[in-house]
């Protein structure tokens, strides 16, 4: 296989993660986790959602957590808006990205915020200018790229719709979101193909889940199509682990952990990640899906003998 | 890559998984279990181990259960045997096969059987020539193939010269376990493809842990190199998961819906055995780390929108 030399690696457990709490993560907890983990040497964070207050209480601090982030150079901060009025309040944050979201089927869509496809894209537009006012790039993410736990598997062509509206409203970074875990290696594989083949230009992104066990699979898969960004979330938070000792987003230590063993750069201090995730596991008060932080590295002594 | 069309599940957890449980599970509900894996296809099982109960008294009943087994044509039934006194037992119970152990490295082997490597090897020869009396194959294990708790990196050439002792006693089935989890892809492809170059007659298969979130892409990566038999556990049970959440040895289910993803016949139906894993969690009453279990298959509706 012909993997990647380096890749870049975007952690989502701020945003994602602490999103889907029950209690509400205080501020200073949100900015110290995001500072520690500037330090492991990860580039790009997504810290937030500009979100109201009312849909989702835990990111009310938004503009607060931004805020308190220690920001050294080439480190990019980006954060989730859902629609003009957060695309204002996270420009004035001082965001250096913002990304907006679409899920690739009807139904998804509609649960996810009462709106159809369409509806979503043509949204967009005014996201994308308030962001070239304020010189702030827009990605995108497409929720149930590679399968809808209500409608089945996503039509490529639909899927190439997506992205060529966005693509033409001026958004170069998309990412495909593997949001209830049904990627396979065959769907990864034929998905990536055929995007890339139709839009050589694009700037493409995997966030996958571990929700059937296969979320790392899909990267190794995906490396080999010579994909080179991927989303995770730091001690596998989040992603909708919706039983006890289910997984959601695949971890960042676990994924850092496997580039790092198949000899791919990523800037990351894994010693200083796997530290993070721990005190991450410490807040949430409760054991957390990531495995590198229980066992330690390859060569770290495992207690087991048998 | 070009997979194999079909691969041999070995089920360990009735072994390597109940051997592990603190409180002894009853045979009644030891062989409902093997039983209930028969059912769903599977067609190669670790049932119990043939070792004195002082050492281990979870597999005391180890007779019993061998006979409480419904056998259908083409069930190869194993257990493991660490010396003479458990072949001749085995072979009295009525295995279809026996399985001896070493490990790769001298700690290892010693801490784990107070034995150098060579002391192992030697007593192999007698538990093969009782296999070869009651006609009984016997295969043999090879803990810490990919790495040592103790002493790290395992030399290929050691690897080698012990696969080549066993095959001289006449032990063909030979698997090589990733006993704490150090295995890569890198390291099984090298490993592999370096045995299977200097021994093309090696029946060899692949005992892999998620110790550290890698297990099916190591599994992934060994289809890839044409290799077509996999032990795994039954939920994830066993294999020395020592911390809340972690998780010692692959989950069959979830390998099992990883070959079935990718076209590989297992034989298997993937339906039945996730409710033998949801029923080996009730019985173990905690949660196990098998994530198909929870989430369900592909297609099923999984309950999460966000």
């Amino acid at each position: 296989m012909n993997l990647p030399k380096s890749v870049t690696v975007v952690e989502v457990g701020p945003r994602d993660g602490f999103q889907m709490e029950k209690t509400f993560i205080p501020t200073n907890t949100k900015i110290e986790v995001i500072n520690a983990l500037i330090r492991t040497g990860m580039k790009r964070i997504e810290v937030t959602s500009f979100i109201s207050p009312k849909a989702i209480p835990q990111m009310q601090d938004a503009s607060e957590v931004v805020a308190g982030i220690d920001r050294p150079q080439g480190v990019f901060v980006e954060a989730l808006v859902p629609n003009p009025k957060g695309a204002e309040n996270a420009a004035q944050a001082g965001v250096d990205g913002m990304r907006v979201f679409v899920s690739a089927s009807e139904s998804h869509n509609r649960k996810n915020v009462n709106r159809t496809i369409e509806e979503s894209l043509v949204g967009f537009r005014e996201v994308v200018r308030i962001g070239e006012e304020a010189g702030i790039p827009v990605g995108g993410d497409i929720a149930v790229s590679f399968g809808c736990p209500f409608e089945g598997n996503i039509p490529l062509d639909r899927l190439g719709l997506i992205v060529n509206r966005m693509l033409d409203l001026g958004i170069k970074s998309i990412t495909l979101g593997d949001t209830t875990g049904m990627a396979t290696p065959p769907i990864v594989r034929e998905t990536c193909e055929f995007l890339l083949k139709s839009h050589p230009q694009l700037d493409l992104g995997l966030h996958f889940h571990n929700t059937r066990g296969i979320g790392l699979v899909n990267v190794y898969e995906a490396l080999g199509l010579g994909i080179g960004t991927f989303e995770s979330s730091i001690a596998g938070l989040g992603g909708c682990p919706f039983a006890p000792g289910a997984t959601g987003n695949v971890c960042t230590e676990d994924m850092v952990y496997l580039f790092h063993e198949l000899g791919i750069h990523t800037g990351i201090d894994l010693k200083e990640l796997v530290m993070v995730a721990r005190k991450v596991e410490e807040v949430i008060g409760r054991p957390l899906p990531g495995q590198v932080m229980k066992a330690g590295q390859r060569l770290d002594l495992h207690p087991c003998v048998l």
